[in-house]
């Protein structure tokens, strides 16, 4: 095993969730199939950071800005929904009856892991609130330590503003069993029951 | 989603073992990764076809013809060991126990797959066998149907050849319990024992 089929190996493996074992798997497919398909996965790679922009309204990632959510004329730029990042943004959109628009923080706040206020998107929100005719912010980042905690730091940021802050809920999943449902959801699910 | 991501998305899923959830996974990781893994990813990619050769003595492919196997001068020659493929052959040699030359089929004889006699690299063999001085050529293909109908074909195809064909043992794998191997395994093990 030599050269160009070694560094091949090496740069796979450095991919999340790919061994030593996957790679050279994954180079003996590249060498059966076809060179166009290496080529246009080579030639792409080489484009794609320089392809992909940040909104500078909303911090998702895409190849335009502002992003095709903020730049949707059908969707509501009143309602702002704050995820923690690009797949969390992708999960709530792809629902299709959220139709406001979103803010990425980009983490979550953990401080035991270095990241703190500052490290979040936040400053921006703070910004999009003050100037915008913004009617509600709709914290959706995931009931964890660091999501209540994220959460907890936006609505202070928030707290001189006008606007509305509000939590997803959390409580049993749809179509779940009570009986294998963990504790603390359930005592969630009772803390936050409704009148109905 | 759009573009560049979704193109990216698209083109990783296309990996042996990547579905659409880790080829997500792949693209944020690259978007969070530095721009120049990306593109050194990139670069290896569009020119890996180029670079790489299949040697024309022994099929083995390198980034060198002959490969770095048939041009060391520290190896035997006289000694052909046939594999299916590639990784077999890198199998063999990271024992570094043998030091004998290879010869890859690039395949097993599979007539239901439609892969026939002349779809394997068995011209070559005979070829080398006919125009050097070989003594022995070990076959090393997997004890499978296909395996052992590849070296009978092998067998066959050298038959006018004063050359030595062997093929590599079959039975208990070192270490493995006897209670825990597989009936035929075992009577292969008992049809093949030697005297001690």
């Amino acid at each position: 095993m030599t050269g160009a089929i070694q560094e091949m190996i090496e740069l796979l493996a450095r991919l999340p969730g790919v061994g030593r074992r996957s790679a050279t798997r994954l180079v003996f497919h590249l060498l059966d199939a076809s060179p166009e398909y290496a080529h246009r996965l080579g030639t792409a790679l080489c484009q794609f950071h320089n392809q992909i922009e940040r909104c500078s309204e909303c911090a998702n990632v895409s190849d335009m800005n502002p992003c095709p959510v903020c730049s949707d004329p059908h969707r509501d730029p009143k309602v702002i929904c704050v995820v923690e990042n690009i797949p969390d943004l992708w999960a709530i959109d792809a629902g299709g009856t959220y139709r406001g628009v979103f803010h990425v923080l980009h983490g979550l706040l953990a401080p035991l892991d270095g990241v703190g206020p500052d490290d979040l998107n936040v400053d921006l929100l703070v910004h999009r609130v003050e100037q915008g005719d913004i009617q509600e912010v709709i914290v959706a980042t995931r009931p964890s330590v660091e999501g209540e905690a994220t959460a907890m730091l936006i609505r202070q940021a928030l707290e001189e503003q006008s606007v509305k802050v509000t939590r997803i809920a959390s409580g049993i999943p749809l179509g779940s069993e009570l009986e294998y449902t963990d504790s603390r959801t359930l005592e969630r699910a009772l803390q936050d029951r409704k009148e109905i």
